[in-house]
């Protein structure tokens, strides 16, 4: 397949200014037409931020660029998938070490200006020649157009059945900037970020630890707010590099700001993207939870409903079966008073005061069955925080997907 | 299909003495070869005890059921399946104590002395022609042999495939006792919603409180450990009664830890039938997690293995996929490290010391393939405490049963 037959649901945002990128397929992943390792290279040294998976069970590459981060001086990124470097020992951690100095070898820098990213099969230990050669072979087909772009979303995914990009342009103290991101994930996508890799990029000029704030508060309510199966990974990493190509100066105030919610806005994206393209999904959830005493209370809430196998059943078999969301409500954990929930779903009020309120069955049905979202609202009237949250049905191909994938 | 024709997989134990019990099709259940109501007797006043769902949106019968246990004088348990009498407000109340006082009156006790169960759909309204005419119907049939106990049991039924039902013997200051246990639950958490109820007998005499703490405890490590999909229902419910129909004095020091033991692996063969039959399972999940600080930190890491959609997927496809079951356990929220961790699945150890052991996959997957049940054991090395849990497979059958139940 080439990169120009892979299906793109978004339009492809342009590269920001001073980075290039590019993949190629090392034979890494057994199909030859996938692109498996993928370079990143910033011409000036870049400010990074990462935010990492929770898991105590974490990958090497969690482990060596959660070491670096945030920081400045960064000149690639540089990924493999196929294969998670994870549950490898002091063995995988020397891996990532040396996947960072063969890359940094390529393009004129050290191993700690480079940050490292893997996943796919846990517990194997990197092919180390594979990467070397696939470094060797990407690193003269780097660009920043469109072609370039879908290659090193395409180099992210394993079990994704498309690329996952997102732009937002901004301006700040009159000098236009670009925000661009790529991501992967489409299983193992649980609570607190999932197996999914992002990287996001700017051509703006960002302290460190202003960029690792913002990018930890729109991974709050982007990255963190998606699940597919609630199975946390070993490898979840999203990174952020700022090379200020675009030519301002560094961010402060109103310009941050500004920078802020276009970062936002692009990991917003990416992460619905990930539940659209959950495994075998027919359905995206989307959840909005309000009236909440707090936001981690609204999103605890929203995670138990998304996480139902049988909320996730019964919207697959578009079935406006209301007991199975109050009832993973009750459950989250999360005191509430079940009196004040009020539920609606695609915007039909199906219960409230603790009592089922009679509606139209087969017309929610329908709603249900022919649109690819449905929307699940929540409201306990107890406070003023909300989130919205996403998630996919489970279905029988998730199944087969999962029960055939053999190590 | 007859009481005889039914798949029973466990000997039928016999009913205690002073118990009388049986079940009818009143037309709850579409189907009319169902048991929907079902009555169970005590001929003496029995001491009753119950545990109950921790879900904050419960079913009337559970508010019911929770204001009057523990306590004395029972004289009877009333159930209905087909209908969970949940999120039905105020009128499910009253309804739940109407079909108390409706069996109450056929057995010559008030609405206080007898304790009610529901199972079924949530949200709609008790049946209550229907369950007085089942009561009436079921008031002539009550029995104490093998045929009154399985229709008793599949009275309890919704999505189970096979009644479920245990008994021990015990022996307290001389005196032989029984405990007989029956329960219904395709799941702790249960498809329909419906939940697992169980009813535990005995003719021994027992204080309330005694047998309340003997319930919680046998609970929590039975009931309290299994789970076929992680959906808390509203329902849940086991109740204790205890007769003294034997004739032995009130239990205390030695005879009333024999009867904790029986009642305890009375509970605990009961959970374990109900994962055998989940939903679609393939595969029962036999948890075995060791050297833990505590025995509720041990559950924890079971509970997220047992839960993890990309677990139960594994093990269906008899897949010795073990970065699963690693990387559960390290986002199961109990702090542990990592290096000390060691998993063998069916007895083949495959991690140890942080990194994979070699093994013959090949070996491992056959012994899935050619088992009901699976066995992963993990071993923390940091404290004494233990725990056994059981969970099923995840299959497309799983997925069709619960997107095609429509409300």
């Amino acid at each position: 397949m080439s990169p120009t037959d892979t299906p793109i649901r978004l339009p492809i945002p342009p590269v920001p200014r001073g980075f290039r990128m590019g993949a190629v397929h090392a034979g890494i992943k057994r199909n030859a037409t996938r692109e498996d390792v993928m370079l990143v290279v910033s011409d000036l040294p870049a400010t990074a931020a990462g935010v990492y998976t929770t898991n105590l069970v974490f990958a090497a590459p969690v482990a060596y660029d959660r070491a670096l981060t945030p920081g400045r001086g960064f000149r690639a990124v540089v990924l493999n998938s196929g294969n998670a470097n994870a549950c490898t020992g002091a063995r995988g951690l020397d891996d990532a070490r040396t996947m960072a100095a063969l890359a940094g070898a390529a393009v004129g820098a050290a191993a700690d200006e480079v940050l490292v990213l893997s996943t796919g099969i846990i517990g194997e230990f990197l092919p180390l020649a594979k990467i070397r050669a696939g470094i060797a072979a990407v690193q003269g087909r780097l660009g920043d157009d469109d072609e370039s772009a879908v290659l090193a979303a395409r180099g992210m995914m394993t079990t994704d059945t498309r690329p996952k990009l997102a732009g937002a342009p901004f301006t700040a103290a009159g000098t236009p900037h670009t925000v661009f991101g790529m991501a992967k994930g489409a299983a193992m996508i649980g609570p607190r970020l999932a197996t999914m890799l992002g990287v996001v990029l700017t051509d703006a000029a960002v302290e460190p630890d202003d960029a690792q704030r913002l990018l930890r508060e729109a991974a709050e309510v982007s990255f963190n707010c998606v699940s597919v199966d609630g199975h946390m990974s070993t490898n979840d990493t999203v990174l952020l590099l700022a090379n200020g190509a675009a030519g301002g100066s560094t961010l402060h105030g109103e310009g941050l700001a500004a920078f802020g919610r276009a970062l936002t806005g692009v990991c917003e994206t990416l992460a619905r993207e990930m539940a659209d393209d959950g495994e075998g999904a027919t359905h995206v959830l989307r959840i909005e939870v309000t009236g909440c005493r707090t936001r981690d209370e609204a999103r605890q809430i929203a995670r138990t409903i998304g996480d139902s196998p049988l909320v996730k059943t019964a919207i697959h078999g578009a079935d406006p079966n209301w007991g199975r969301i109050v009832s993973a409500a009750g459950y989250s954990g999360v005191s509430f008073d079940p009196a004040a929930l009020k539920l609606r779903l695609n915007g039909t009020p199906l219960f409230a005061s603790g009592a089922p309120v009679a509606f139209d069955a087969e017309a929610v049905s329908a709603s249900i069955r022919s649109a690819r979202e449905t929307l699940i609202e929540v409201d306990l009237a107890s406070g003023p925080a909300a989130i919205r949250f996403y998630s996919s049905d489970l279905t029988a191909e998730y199944v087969h997907l999962n029960a055939d994938y053999h190590t």
